[in-house]
């Protein structure tokens, strides 16, 4: 603890593998570091494969770096067993950043858990954030429901596009582009920047925030370094514009009414699952498979044994 | 019930709407329905948007009516509130096969429930299959994990890829090459199939299945029609390999062990929500907020509030 508070890179890397391997102890460590959190800005970064992300990372890193402010890149995997290992890699990465020890690198892959990813995520913010970072990056594909459930994290979105990857604003995952604080098109030399732009504009028109920001559009080229001044500078007005209306707070306490029932969610169907036992999940999944049960009466029947005290169900056949 | 079960497609649409909106009632029908069902053959189709999913699936099931199977579609359909509306159109599709009471189709939008879209999707496929459809084809946008969820359910999985979308192997999510049975690779006359065939077979020969079968690749122009009928051939070569080996029981197991964790899940989710109340969310949400209280702490209380007989937490600070 006190090692890692004081910045300490072997303990801070001890700690977030404690947490991301759910160890005996991480639980109290958790607790324990949670009253130093919150003191980090956190940018989420997602787009779909191929979109630079990494490169606009990176450069995004230098420039504040350049302004003398510790930061921690989370690059979040989605790893498969098939493709056998991590698509990015820190090594590679960690090579431009090495000698510097204000800049830390995790890359997380996608755990087997169900669901697992996010939270895991959220708890190695949290640590990072403790350690006394200024700012914490999170990277992630944008494509499924772990990527929005991650990039809700953050207290600024980016979200980044391509011109010329098929329908652009169409690949990515519904419910992403509604949370972009700030939109990117990077490779903006390419033929289509344009047309990606009026379709992000499109959208918008469609709909209006409740804080009624109007999302700006940034065209970089991350090969480049070309425009990243300029997002940084958009990160900068919706900072301020964050502050300035107070709206950082509300935007948390939403974050942390999402992400307690998650947090609930996991924690009781480990319970469950602990109290029935791979032996009962077998003999009953064979029994549903044979017709011999259906799986509605069994859940009901599981969850009246674990809480005998709690009310009958409410949603009777009639 | 009856008027379900002897093919009245009114009392089936009924049926569909009050499980996939979970109205009060639909508990008490799936369980009734529950022993009607397992009969059905269910085929899950996935890929990226625009690799079209829609015209093969149509294609396919001219070809299943022309041997007189009844069929249902469920197709899943990524809505964003943001743009308002199912990308898919029931009303444009039923235009073809308005008048062939052999097809029922159904679009199912994303809901905002976390997580509950796979659920849903394989309730509504077991009222269809339990109506005494033949065959069940339910096509998906292959991009999230909703997506991996669902495709699980099928018995047979078929991804679809097409040449010259970016990098289209790796620009599907990743879990489902996985569990692909077949592929498709559609556009065929499109610069570039062969290279998609040749990242599939680059990713087959890293891992073999448990089951030894190697998915076979089709080669289709569904605009055109072209393929379909070597993608039915395909398919019911794998249909008969699963049965000759009964391996169709095996899988069904694996998918119920999953899916009774994960209704486990959801289940006790809905439970604590009641229990808890939106306001002692708020409540501590608040807390948690303002850091006066670590949400660690908040869920072991909950859960111990929640299951007093339980065993006390084993992971304890050290």
């Amino acid at each position: 603890m006190e090692r890692l508070r004081a910045g300490d890179a072997r303990a801070l890397a001890r700690a977030v593998s404690m947490v991301e391997n759910r160890e005996p102890g991480s639980s109290g460590l958790l607790k324990a570091l949670f009253r130093h959190s919150g003191r980090a800005r956190i940018l989420g970064l997602t787009g779909a494969p191929g979109a630079g992300k990494s490169t606009l990372v990176d450069h995004l890193a230098r420039h504040y770096r350049a302004e003398n402010r510790t930061l921690a890149i989370i690059a979040v995997d989605p790893t498969s067993p098939y493709t056998g290992g991590a698509i990015l890699g820190d090594r590679i990465r960690m090579q431009h950043h090495f000698s510097d020890a204000g800049i830390y690198i995790r890359s997380m892959a996608t755990r087997g858990s169900l669901g697992g990813l996010a939270g895991t995520t959220a708890d190695v913010a949290m640590v990072l954030d403790a350690s006394g970072r200024d700012l914490i990056m999170i990277e992630t594909v944008g494509v499924g429901q772990d990527e929005v459930d991650i990039v809700r994290l953050a207290d600024i979105t980016i979200v980044i596009l391509v011109p010329g990857m098929g329908d652009d604003v169409q690949s990515i995952k519904a419910g992403i582009m509604e949370i972009a604080d700030i939109f990117v098109i990077n490779k903006s030399d390419r033929e289509g920047a344009e047309r990606v732009e009026r379709e992000i504009r499109a959208l918008q028109s469609l709909a209006t925030r409740s804080d009624n920001w109007t999302p700006p559009i940034v065209k970089t080229v991350a090969s480049e370094g070309t425009g990243v001044a300029e997002l940084a500078g958009a990160i900068a007005a919706y900072e301020s514009f964050l502050s300035t209306r107070n709206l950082a707070l509300g935007r948390r306490l939403q974050n942390w009414r999402d992400r307690l029932l998650e947090m609930l969610r996991a924690a009781m169907l480990d319970r469950a699952r602990a109290q029935m036992g791979d032996g009962e999940v077998e003999r009953l999944a064979l029994e549903i498979t044979e017709h011999r049960r259906d799986p509605y009466s069994v859940i009901e029947e599981i969850l009246n044994r674990l809480q005998p005290q709690s009310r009958a169900n409410s949603d009777v056949p009639h």
